[in-house]
């Protein structure tokens, strides 16, 4: 029942053609779903300011390519993450203006302008085998309307090259942090600032790193507090919380 | 929003002291607590052939008490599951025909008698340490009114004794097969016979048994159809779930 | 020793051409084998309303076909599960009207119809990507002689999409929850309707789901009752218990 | 080296009683601890807003009330985690206004009121045995200067509970969600809000709940966005980002 | 049915009281308890030559005490395992030529001799800590008719120390081979001798030894062949199984 | 040194050439490789039964054809697991009479006889898929001097084609059961014979089988006594170990 | 066989008593233990540098007295670890100048001082709560000829605390680096300095530490070279091998 | 800032063109990358001594070919492990004089000569398939100035291999003990020599040997101290310790 529906109902009942009754026992039998235009309301203004996103793994180049089509085509942001460059191909030959991003691998169309938020999210990482989580990190922040600053290959080996760029991490609004192996950097970098750090784990390593559960656990159990994770390799995650958490720090006046 | 209160806003409605617009806006913004006598009428239903439960574990005896005089108050059958003899005395001190099982560890305070299932439940076990869990299946499935045969230890060590207990077997309508250490006796009735079987592990064992993991595990892997599992020494879940598919079976005509 | 060298003997013992005690020690050494044809025509009742099942991994196209070829030769249903296209192929090649659900990747053959029960399963997904679990477990299921209703998508991550079929899932007889990555919808569903729910979780995800891990975990320690749980991306076995419970309630008169 | 001291030296430079040579070499053995002075004004300032945390296991009742101590005299804000009632009787011999709080196990004495946060912590829990996690939070976010709303026991199992209270999610800032078992509670609310949702694993569970693994590996794989997780049963890390969050939204105009 | 009324079935066919189809539908629905009067036979034989086992934990003194006067009474061996004094105390109670052995904490009361295996089994420990499960495994195997040598702190440490045992290691039937920690000793064992080696992980060690984890993963991985592997702490199956084997061997001649 | 030289040193202390001193000093220094050739000597008779064994994986073809040639070219016999048919083509080209096993993926060649056993090893396998497993375990014990019989697919989940077969358990005097899944078959012998069973766990299964380690944790925490388990997949192991138990029990008199 | 047994033996080679192939014979029995006079002469060496250890868990007080007796007695000096105060009352019972080291939980009891490394161990701990296992690892080193440096509390999450202790870590000659949790420490020194870091986890922390394997794997996955690792909370180990490489730098000049 | 601007901040202070004040202020604000020169003339050093490392996993042939490139244009030697052929063409079309490893798969270009140990490292394997990691270990110890002993193929299966080659152990300054499977190879060493030992688990294995868990489980629990353990097929990290522990030794005179 949308609201043009309900609207009918009360003046069938303020004219009398329905009575009280009946109407009682229509209402009580709506379910969520014909109550779902405010929440979907809701949902719409929600998504002004972020992507719809489809997870490219077990889908063909041309499903994902029909589903990023049925956005743009409702004038949605299109993200895709995880998606090789034959579902770009895909993707391209229907959204011209279609972007591929390689180092993520995430292809982004972007429709309209979400409201950009002040604050500055960091992205950092330990090495150079996590840029691939942290790059779909980023652009999962700054497609919600973040601006992002990334800072690459800083881990605890070399603590110099972290400390060196401490300056840069004090002015964040959020930080999001991506380690592989034993996935000390976030720990290190929340015993140094007091803003709230997105751990990521990533599943660079091997032996008992154990796909990522080392650094996993390691930032689980980060004696540094705040700081908090999300799953192994998940850059998506990572950014849509914390464009969340930038954007409750105020919008940027334009 | 109760059933009175939306009657009388659509009195208002029909008698025009409350526009439609009005109207329209108070009901869209109607939440789920609003709608949820549909719900709660159902639920009440459901509970006349069903007990309460009390999970034991956290709480003190006088905390048990009080939940359990409140359900019975209410006119409502008690079943307070995991619960040690102190416990049992601070319930009996204010409901004085409950009863203590003391194997299963549970108290129960009858209220009422549900409508009772013309199947059979048969709870069998591996050992007889799987007997407490076994026994709060039981339990839990006579509160809801079916019918339970108990077979202990027949464990598939000495599969003769299980073989030579397959007539009651064959007229079980579902089985609770409860083992504990390598879990083999339900895949073992499974291949037996054509009803569900409801596989509990238990936490019996030592060593490599991890706490109940061994069985769990063998039990999900089960190769023979029919089964499905509950968490390890989960006999409540057990006992609910069979409860519900005897129901399916028809009611007994009394 | 079949029925009818049953007879033969007892008919020697009344004529007394074998003596009491020869016969004694005859029967004494029956081994079960012996004793087997009442489970045998037990079992092949029971295989009328359900299919012989192949299980296609580590058995090559042409194996699966001789495997499928004996059973419908035999008058039987026919289901292989994880299947791809060549196995079709040569199943195919020897039956004519066999059928391949690519989804499912099951092959079927249908021999005479079962007993169709009265009840409705009804096959519930979290996410598109675990459709093919769900398919395998409806397709078991319709086999088997049961009415299924697909829903497929509504996970938890949007409860709405899930309360918006709440009608549908009071209706079913018994529910399949299939979900992957962190398996929460069969809880949701099993706090909503009081109907068995068999809930399988799947290896979809990625990261800390650890191949299913962390749906089958979740499903297990589920805080609803009322559900039970098979091994991960095990949609036969849901289908096949489902069937049993069923049928539990009844035939379709006809 | 202070800051007295650089001055100082920097004195003695600009009057030529040291050499630019000399005052170079001085300058570049400068370890960190004597840049210290800067960080520690941070830290210092920091403070105001956040007490000290002492965590209590492994600790004597002594010990405790020594840092305890300790603390208040140099005017900061005591909190004290995972602590006894003994633990609590040394403390309160030194500082006669703490206080304890005994379903937290906290013990906190304030000193001084940390800049107000303008908006709202809601600290919701599955079940009742999960409070005390929930309390530590809450508790923690209290004491950095937020404001903070309790939503005990509205768990997945019966959602409409759940769904009953959304109105005060959609109100919140930040959420923090505290579940043990199956954990599927920040699931459900991160997919009905679009506030970011700090996950807490319990420890509440048995079988193969395995002590919070269950509970954590399902909110790490959440598949809805906008959810972080932190260490099993850490009320007190789960706080502290909220408050570092919810700081962020701005302070209250008093 | 035992012979008795098999004999008395078939006497009524032979004088026509019982026809032949009759007796037909009976001797087919013989369960296989009927038939059980063989294997029963069997085992007794079997028991003559080993112990009926009571598994002490989660059983009273009181319990085991009955138990183990139940075999007394029917001329049985009693062995108890894993019990405390206070069980010895009830056992000794009722029968009074009751031994304890504190070491391994058995309780034996031995009734008749079993058959004295011809070859001996050598019981070879790591550590001082490992021997109360080899004290299980010895005692096990004496009571079921082995010789058994004791061979104490062995393990691979001190490599020395075994090697300096070879002979009594070449001139062994069967190896018990029980060690904790990284449980090398049996590969190390099974590297310089041609007999089978039972191996027997303990839960002796701390951190990653996982309570025998670590042993249990390196026996099963033992690079050297000749050996097999039981629970961990299984005292009694490695002494049960060893005794199986040596029994091969041969008797003794006597 | 060996043999000769030691006579040799002991002829010049016999004729006054090397002094006593001399000669102590250098008979301190003999390592362990000095006294190798009693170790040898047992060694090679141990070899006249049983093959040397290469283990395929990570070898080429070419190394695997060398290490073969070399073998019988000393006049040993050769068993090479775990490899393809590129192998054995490699092998053939040198050894024109080798046997490739395709099932159990074995290459074998045969040189001298080994002591042929007594007894009998009967392989028994759970379903079709763990047969590969069995039949090297198989030939190993033939290789080894052992008659096998082969009993197939008797799993659990139809225990009365299992009993139906218990006269061939009943004499054998070794059992090798073989199984993935839940691996609850090796249990189910072990408590219908008296005779020492070597389970074997296969990574047969999928989801939570986790590549066999719920068949493993299965047959570790038999209830039933008698058996002892190798590692995952591991029939080699099976074979020798069953292979040196079966010779315990005496060489068939030719 | 002792040096003056095969002096004897050789004499009477000389003096033509014991002819060749005899003296042959006896010399090719020669078991390793009659070699041994050489490795114990090597071993008893050894020991003057390093402490015979007793390691108490699952020893009585009078047990670990008498061993420490035993050794002082032999004039070597005593380290029991993990004891209790009542095993140090049992020790001083008997060695009047022994000494308990409450935190790490050690008693000694020097006799000979062993020779003195010329380089220094520090030992460091990322919390309080690591400094028992810290403790007993310095204590260990001690014992065994090194000085030790103690740096506790400069965990990570206040990295600047660890940096300011920079100087001491560069002049260290191996590091011991002692932490719970997240077990990061390690890391951050190896990538500071270039000497050897033996890292040691300890239990400390709680959920998702399991009780050390957090920090375990951390360390083992560290992206900095130059550390190796030890079992969780084991200090004596670390100091052990701490003091085999700390001695290899040479020893003091006195 | 540099040390030139740092000079030329303190002449303007001497010439009191910038005040005492100002110049604190700028002093205060230094981070820690202005100091930095003093660590990177530390680290140069070191370098001289040490390779810099390629770690090749997720890297094409071109990247690593870049990185090589770079280095031994700044006169550094290149060690890039887990590199392919196709790599080490990429590398050779730019430095003509590289060499490919093709066991360790590892590219190597020498660049000046590190200051070589007077010590020797002997690195063990217990099988074959452990030699590409202790290839790995042995190149990069070699790289580092250490001479380098290989001993293959001596585990503890046939533990007469490993004492016979103990004359060359008792030499080594160092020991690396790599194996995989059980992993007892480096506890039996650490056993028989006073040398500090580098374990290092392989992946070498198959079932239980879980990817070489079995084997680190099992170092990590060794019996025996003085040993310390890496990473699974952890070849560079122990060749890297193992070098810096024997340049402790001392240098070669040369």
């Amino acid at each position: 029942m949308n609201e043009a529906a309900l609207r009918t109902l009360l003046h069938s009942v303020a004219s009398g053609e329905v009575s009280v009754a009946q109407a009682t026992e229509r209402l009580k039998r709506l379910n969520i779903e014909d109550l779902g235009f405010a929440r979907l309301d809701r949902h719409r203004a929600l998504r002004v300011g972020f992507p719809e996103v489809i997870y490219g793994p077990g889908k063909t180049p041309e499903q994902i390519a029909t589903l990023a089509e049925r956005l743009t085509a409702a004038g949605q942001t299109v993200l895709a993450t995880r998606c090789g460059p034959e579902a770009f191909d895909a993707v391209r030959a229907r959204i011209s203006d279609a972007t591929y991003h390689p180092v993520a691998r995430c292809i982004t169309a972007v429709r309209g302008r979400p409201p950009q938020a002040a604050g500055t999210i960091v992205v950092v990482t330990g090495g150079t085998s996590d840029i691939p989580v942290a790059e779909e990190a980023a652009i999962t922040a700054e497609l919600s309307g973040s601006t992002v600053e990334r800072l690459w290959d800083v881990g605890v080996a070399g603590i110099h090259r972290l400390l060196a760029s401490h300056e840069r991490l004090y002015h964040a609004t959020v930080i999001i942090a991506v380690a592989g192996m034993e996935g000390a950097l976030p720990s290190v970098i929340a015993g140094l600032v007091d803003r709230p750090v997105v751990a990521v784990p990533t599943s660079v390593g091997y032996g008992a790193a154990f796909g990522g559960l080392a650094a996993l656990l390691g930032m689980l159990n980060s004696c540094a507090a705040g700081l908090s994770v999300v799953n192994i390799d998940n850059g998506f995650g990572a950014g849509y919380v914390a464009g969340l958490i930038n954007r409750l720090a105020g919008l940027r006046s334009e």
